[in-house]
């Protein structure tokens, strides 16, 4: 089946001057494209109010307001983190699901962050002169991030809002956005997760597609529903066939505008490193799952994230290894480097530097060789802690002033931490760092401590009391001195690797600097060259997408552009009825009143990718159509190439939630806000 | 749970004189040991009866003769290749199980072949005494394999017999072994795979277990039941706890005498290797299974197999890379040094020299860049013609004369060929060679040919006509000139990879050389100081292990000596009853019937490893009295250390095939036979 990606991937390649390609700014959308092709104008009030009522999760999706009173919805596996946060043994919300009867029972979630983009400034000009000539690589980088470290703390201070500068272009632009920060968020209702993820991971990235893969959270304030005034209309029809259609979402990253050199290390070595480890992790979660149902329980979210991982990485590696597809990429190059010659040269010579020391980078500084979310929090204690007492624009990124709430959500999350799984992790990911850096590495010999990874990893996580938020709570008061003094295994080990891994993060920053100054040259030369079609590479940040409700042709089939309740039914039949395509007993029990005619996804050519999770779809009128929630296959090599042939987003349609929430949920009470 | 091995491992170490360890040669029984331990004599009628009952499986397993009549039980396990191979997807023999009521209806397997060894000859001087001193490895390495060929082909030709001369003592000692060989031999009983294989991959290798992992099938001879007057007699009643057992059977491999430098090789090179294989194919198979029911039953055979690869070499893998264990086998090589310093520092060397070229020799001499079995036929097709050319003692091993009639019965073997799963384990293949060797390497280059490994393993599939028998006996009848001029993209690959797979194997073959004589003066020291209690490593030849039927302490816990059909239901029932925790309905429906008390699986100290699937447990007077089917995890490290304390070999209760056959599967005809 894969194979059919190809000759998609080589039309992509072509200049594609009328298909609906781009992620585009908001502060840059694409208003002539869409006038000339589909006759309808973008106006700035139209995309104030989308960008008003787009949603940005910080566990990494999208989603959007649905009602004035603070109703988001997104995706269930974009909600199911949260879900299985507030799952135990005797309560599980992902197996039965969740309904809020009442305001009162909606449940907090114990971290999530969510932000509404309020607005964007331009600060390239500010960030490029921060940066001399003549300076070093080091000094380069430790400029940029002094001054992007000024300037979102001057944003901060002035308006209050969350600022955050974002880099695009790779390198060739510097834009400041300002954020609205939710942090009560309450779970509202969510359907049982063999309606949600129907077909799971076999039919993850396929279509035909059958997936309730919705669910709705609240933002509150001061304990009360939030007000937003801005929030999307929501349109129990959907969206025509052939229907223009528009996505305001997170794509969270691309590899449209790097360069040859780029694409090959992430052939030969990012993708080839990042698999192994998927593949390690998958089949290690899932054998220690299928031992005990309480360990599925508790492994269900981690095994879903590595598998869908998976399958995009896969998709992605086998596009670059076609060598007819890296010719042509090579080709597009051509014009770009005869005005920028010496930045391709530049990157080129960082990329073969950074391969030297990236599987270290991600072991140590990245956590693969630690694989744990208690080593995580170690780190996060230990460093906070050295990082407090630096100038602002000397720390990490992710320990300025400004980051602090976001990093404290986190640290004192009230998730269960399971250390049975913890220890299943991390033995895992021990057994990794033997394979990858070898037994007998001075850094291995060290974190191993003279036990083998197994018993290592049993003796940390037993060992360690970083479970209880209260001592990760006193340990952050605590300072470096109750650091300096703790006897916890993991802050120990934490400890004892983190000079070397700033090391090693200090590195490849340097080799990031060169990379982004390279790419500004690029840059100028393809604004030069593509004018108003240049849009940057995606960085988790707010973008807008067009494009057409329609099938396409699969070999001699055609896929049409919208399944059914009734085709949901057949696949299951098809494969008896067996896990993942199994549905429970309450739906069983309930189907029969279903209007099986009724819609339940359907397909699009809007330009996604992961982090688009929960964008809404809208019409011309800005009212909710549809709900993003995957690609199909051949849309997964959109990271590097936009394909309009076969790929596409694929949706859950409006009217499928709500006869749903209707006929088998019975969720009066959210159904009437949405619809009223 | 595998951080309990430690304390046992260490014991392990410690001189274990009074343990039940040892796979021994039917030449050198451990007379002694077993009378001073257990007051039994082990006398040679006793001994010649069982090695003469006892049956080696073509495919990698054993068995024994349970009647006159050529009947013969094995594990479920060893034969489910077979019972796969005899299914399709209208008579899904796996699920369903099978039981020929008449001698008429019993199945003929397509290509298995078993053998049963009739006598030893050490021919240790004659080999040694064709390699002269001062030949380079390569004309050592020559040398030995034609002087093993003359004495195969003298042997083969005077007695009509299999002759295969077995290296023992890492090439301390050579054997000639001569069977009888079977290539008629039909299924007779097996039962559903839900039963055989209860608990599937998450219980393997645990106890408590509950398989029915056994199946039987029949020798023939002319078409009628062969004569077999060597059989095991069948004791429904098996062993007491406590009573002294033996085990007949094929260990495959072991890893106990070889030196630290080797046991480095595997810690550091060959395990990481074989798990990264084992994972992608683990995760991509199962996936691809999970996306229809047709594919599932297709990959079900080879999915098992990777998991069960997976999981064995995973706590061998641990134990490596326990520093304390590396330690302790350092230390009792001390001795050995002293007397054979040279040979451990050639050893030294020649594994790192080995370790410059292992991964290519793995891929492309070893096939795991094709992954196919159409590709192993190509490349047989093309090396029988080049090979026929050649003397006797040239020819690569698996193409002498002697070894044809094996060769041939796989080759024209008319086992089921599914083009899907071919083309998606070809992909893998082809992808993670990508990853190993790079994607510009030149060999890579060369076997991709400008695709991308994905539509480059769809057209290599497609295009061949290997699938069908007669088109292969063609190529075959036809020789150099019809490979020469062969169209099939398959056999175009298999003869441009050759020579670079022919060079590889050539130099891992001096390499070997140069180990095997570093072996030798190894082997005299050890038989200098351990005397009658020097058993060599495993090497897929019959041997004799002995030990006690005896439960183990683990940590606070007694895990006791036996199951039942009870506990079988009690797993069921905590596991909800999901699958691979299931009975069929047919079981369902007659489990109330079961006696549930009657005994199912048991646990004995006995030294075995893969290879030993399907030997039978005999008592002191000879009587079947259990079925080995699995290890323990703590048995595990048996690779290189036997473990007594919790270690575990686990078997099929007699009584429990008994009570099965009767109540569930009413195959009375057998049951009659073996039980008269």
């Amino acid at each position: 089946m894969r194979s059919l990606l190809l000759p998609s991937l080589l039309l992509a390649l072509l200049p594609a001057v009328r298909a609906d390609e781009g992620m585009w700014l908001f502060t840059k959308p694409p208003v002539r494209q869409v006038k000339e092709k589909y006759g309808f104008e973008i106006t700035p009030g139209w995309l104030e109010h989308l960008q008003k009522s787009s949603v940005r999760f910080g566990n990494g999706g999208s989603g959007s307001f649905v009602s004035a009173n603070g109703l988001i919805l997104t995706n269930h596996h974009v909600g199911s983190g949260m879900i299985e946060k507030l799952s135990t043994k005797e309560r599980d919300l992902l197996k039965h699901g969740f309904y809020a009867a009442t305001g009162e029972a909606e449940l907090k979630c114990p971290d999530l962050e969510l932000n509404v983009l309020m607005s964007i400034e331009d600060v390239t000009e500010r960030v490029n002169t921060a940066v001399k000539d003549g300076q070093t690589p080091d000094e380069a980088a430790a400029a940029r991030r002094s001054i992007i470290a000024a300037i979102e703390k001057e944003s901060h201070d002035a308006t209050g809002l969350r600022s955050d500068v974002v880099t695009l272009y790779q390198g060739g632009a510097y834009h400041l956005y300002r954020y609205h920060r939710y942090t009560d968020v309450r779970l509202v209702f969510a359907p049982d997760v063999k309606a949600a993820a129907f077909g799971g991971d076999p039919d993850n990235f396929e279509f035909p597609r059958y997936c309730l893969d919705f669910c709705f959270f609240r933002a509150y304030e001061n304990d009360a529903p939030a007000k937003t005034p801005h929030f999307l209309k929501w349109k129990t029809e959907g969206a025509k066939e052939g229907e223009l259609v528009f996505t305001s979402g997170h794509p969270g990253r691309t590899n449209r505008s790097v360069t040859l050199a780029q694409l090959e290390t992430l052939r030969d070595d990012a993708f080839p490193y990042r698999l192994e480890q998927i593949f390690r992790a998958e089949t290690l979660l899932s054998a220690w799952a299928d031992r005990d149902l309480e360990n599925a329980r508790r492994a269900k979210g981690m095994i879903v994230g590595t598998q869908n991982g998976r399958k995009a990485i896969m998709a992605r590696l086998d596009g670059l290894l076609d060598p007819a597809l890296m010719a042509r990429k090579a080709a597009s190059e051509t014009k770009l480097r005869e005005t920028a010659a010496d930045a391709f040269a530049r990157i080129e010579a960082a990329e073969k530097e950074a391969r030297g020391f990236e599987t270290r980078l991600r072991l140590l500084e990245g956590g693969d060789a630690f694989g744990s979310g208690l080593f995580g929090i170690a780190r996060t204690l230990v460093r906070v802690a050295d990082e407090a007492g630096k100038p602002e624009g000397e720390r990490l990124e992710e320990y300025r002033q400004t980051s602090r709430p976001s990093l404290e959500l986190e640290l004192f999350s009230t998730e269960p931490i399971y250390k049975n799984l913890e220890t299943v992790r991390m033995a895992n990911a021990l057994t990794f760092l033997c394979a990858k850096l070898g037994a007998t590495d001075p850094t291995v010999l060290s974190i191993l401590s003279g036990k083998s990874p197994d018993s290592r990893a049993a003796e940390l996580v037993q060992g360690t009391a970083l479970e209880d938020v209260e001592v990760r709570r006193k340990l952050y008061d605590g300072g470096r001195e109750a650091l300096a003094t703790s006897n916890d295994p993991l802050v120990k080990l934490a400890k004892a690797v983190d000079q070397e891994a700033r090391d090693l993060r200090k590195k490849a920053e340097a080799t990031e600097e060169v990379i982004a100054q390279a790419h500004r040259e690029i840059a100028a030369a393809r604004f030069a060259r593509d004018g108003d079609s240049a849009y940057p590479d995606a960085t988790f940040s707010l973008r807008l997408s067009y494009g057409v409700v329609k099938g396409y042709a699969d070999g001699k089939e055609t896929v049409p552009a919208q399944t059914t309740f009734w085709e949901m039914h057949e696949r299951s039949e098809a494969q008896g009825a067996i896990p993942p395509f199994d549905l429970s007993g309450e739906w069983k029990a309930k189907a029969t009143k279903l209007n099986s005619l009724t819609p339940l996804n359907f397909i699009s050519s809007n330009d996604i990718t992961g982090g688009n999770s929960g964008s809404p779809v809208v019409n011309r009128e800005g009212e909710l159509v549809g709900l993003i929630f995957d690609s199909n296959a051949p849309g997964l090599v959109s990271d590097f190439f936009y394909t309009e042939e076969k790929g596409r987003a694929v949706s859950v349609h409006p009217a499928g939630i709500v006869e749903a929430m209707r006929v088998i949920y019975r969720a009066d009470r959210v159904l009437a806000e949405l619809t009223h």
